[in-house]
């Protein structure tokens, strides 16, 4: 139990979401960007409005590339694992990029309107787009760009792929999903202030599963699967349950580490507690919690007063929740694993397991 | 002139922005609404998360069908002229009545999200979704389920076509065109004050073709184009810029009705100088305004004071802005004819002459 102290925590060297790249690999994917800002601002597309043009760019340059890329990353790797060895091309690691890109386009989406309507103040340690020079609520229809921007590319480098229309389906399903997700968040809490009567397991599930796992987890995997030819439904239906799993354990351990990890590896101070967010700690602790533990949920969760958060965290000790995400991680990596193992019908199950390792006791 | 008095405008009667369906025709596109509720929150289909199909089918019934529907008739009217005699079945029809559904669903999306940015107050005489029940910023991602709608609806109707992927790339078109002209209609003022060194022709004529042309006037012809198979992008090209024409001459005529309209007509009353927005009017006035009256303009043009209004709107007359309208409305109707009648390669005249028959000389 000992990795549950932050500093024990910070003694592992941290480990990233997904299997990455090399560091050749990293700055062959950066590279990139410059070109796709290229395909998207071309002068001959929009002459009559350079205006537009412009602040395109600085909308792309400013929310898309200063991630850790993860997601882009789990794409090429993906491919790599999946397609047959006469389809690893240089030409075909460079599509496996920009569809990387364009993931990582639709994630910039999601956060820079994600930001606005939570109203919260930094993102990849700079100050989140909308508080940029006042741009306020014009900042959703930057996302809208940036969302526009995704199908775009998909358009200037898959149009005579045989997997486009497969690639667009995609794109908009996890985006339907994902919204989806957002409504479910969004319907936690009313004026601010968290419902905790909604805060139950059932409804966590689902908000972790649409708001994050699928554009998280099954959307980079899929797209490589498609590029890769693979058309089974039944093996995509494999893939993507796996992969939802994974999403849960992911963030589930996201919200173990807003409030336990060390920030000095995070890179954030969590906020989860005082924004009153819908987390899996939360859900544990008014499971347990008695008819007076819960009036101190009540009354102290969603608050940004320090004291009101240290009842909070005190409360959470009482009522065990931090043992409890550590049988929880150790279950849920163990039924995983077999999970991967029970996988059929020609999916590479070594893709799963860096995977899933990769996740295993991460500490950012 | 006299029918720039709104007591002259008043006397003539009301006309659409579009040819409109008969009255048969506007009942059986109204009763296509449920139906395609039901596609899109099927409870099969996400079964886990009831409370969003719930939301979701409030989002679409408060926002999609109170409109004047004028897009979508101009889909089904378009189709009517367009098809061969064969292709005009009833299940035709129906598909094109879908269509028009997607363009309106599609609109809801662009005003929720525009009423929002705006911080409008009411829309088609009811408040603005996110004024709705405190729904606020959270109103953002309900327009983001609205656009997901769109593509929902052609997956599940228009998969088999071969026009599907004409379709779907023609509203990713549309949608980025109008966040483009959004953007350019948001960099018209710098937190809430308009920049009126900015108020130009030019950029006028660009918001309006990016922002409000493109889906109000292309969308729905190209639509019912590509339901009739016409791929030749020459013909397509006709046809937009004629669309573009007549979307621009659309929208000149909504700015002055803004402010010259007799509400009791119109539905509405103008509010666009008190917004500071880049207006037809505005523009015509700055160009004509000598130092003097531009000074004027700098000073009370964006204020909702009453007496700053008058102002303004003495100004005009002052600079003779009315009568301007007036002679631009005659020339431009007498331009769009001529171009019409230039059109070629089979495109039916008749639709486009309809259409500006249907705009010219309305009051709402």
């Amino acid at each position: 139990m000992s990795r549950l102290s932050p500093v024990t925590v910070a003694s592992v060297p941290p480990a990233a979401i997904h299997p990455v790249a090399s560091k050749d690999e990293s700055r062959e994917f950066m590279s990139l960007f410059p070109d796709l800002l290229r395909d998207l601002t071309d002068a001959g597309r929009h002459l009559d409005i350079p205006e537009v043009t412009k602040w395109l760019s600085k909308v792309l340059q400013y929310n898309v590339p200063g991630g850790k890329r993860n997601r882009a990353m789990a794409v090429v790797y993906s491919y790599r694992l999946l397609a047959k060895e006469s389809d690893l091309t240089p030409e075909n690691k460079r599509l496996t990029m920009i569809l990387g890109w364009c993931v990582e386009i639709l994630q910039a989406f999601f956060l820079v309107t994600d930001d606005l309507m939570d109203q919260s103040s930094t993102r990849r340690g700079k100050a989140c787009w909308y508080k940029v020079n006042d741009i306020g609520l014009a900042a959703f229809n930057d996302g809208v760009l940036l969302e526009s921007a995704v199908f775009q590319l998909l358009r200037t480098h898959f149009r005579e792929k045989n997997y486009y229309l497969e690639l667009i389906e995609l794109f908009h399903d996890v985006i339907y999903k994902t919204s989806m997700g957002q409504a479910l968040d969004l319907q936690t809490s009313h004026n601010g202030k968290p419902d905790l009567a909604v805060f139950t397991m059932d409804r966590y599930r689902a908000i972790i599963k649409y708001k994050t796992a699928y554009y998280s987890f099954v959307l980079p995997v899929a797209v490589a699967m498609h590029m890769a030819g693979i058309k089974d439904v039944e093996v995509h239906r494999q893939a993507r349950t796996l992969l939802l799993q994974m999403g849960e354990f992911f963030q589930i351990q996201d919200d173990f580490l807003d409030c336990y990890g060390d920030p000095s590896i995070t890179g954030k101070i969590g906020t989860d507690i005082q924004e009153g967010k819908c987390t899996w700690l939360a859900v544990v602790a008014l499971q347990r919690a008695n008819a007076q533990q819960r009036e101190v949920m009540e009354q102290f969760y969603g608050s940004s007063d320090s004291k009101h958060v240290q009842i909070i965290k005190d409360l959470y000790e009482e009522l065990n929740v931090p043992l409890t995400y550590s049988t929880h991680e150790e279950e849920s990596y163990n039924r995983i694993r077999t999970l991967i193992q029970q996988v059929s019908r020609g999916l590479p199950v070594e893709l799963f397991f860096k995977f899933l390792d990769q996740i295993y006791k991460r500490q950012n």
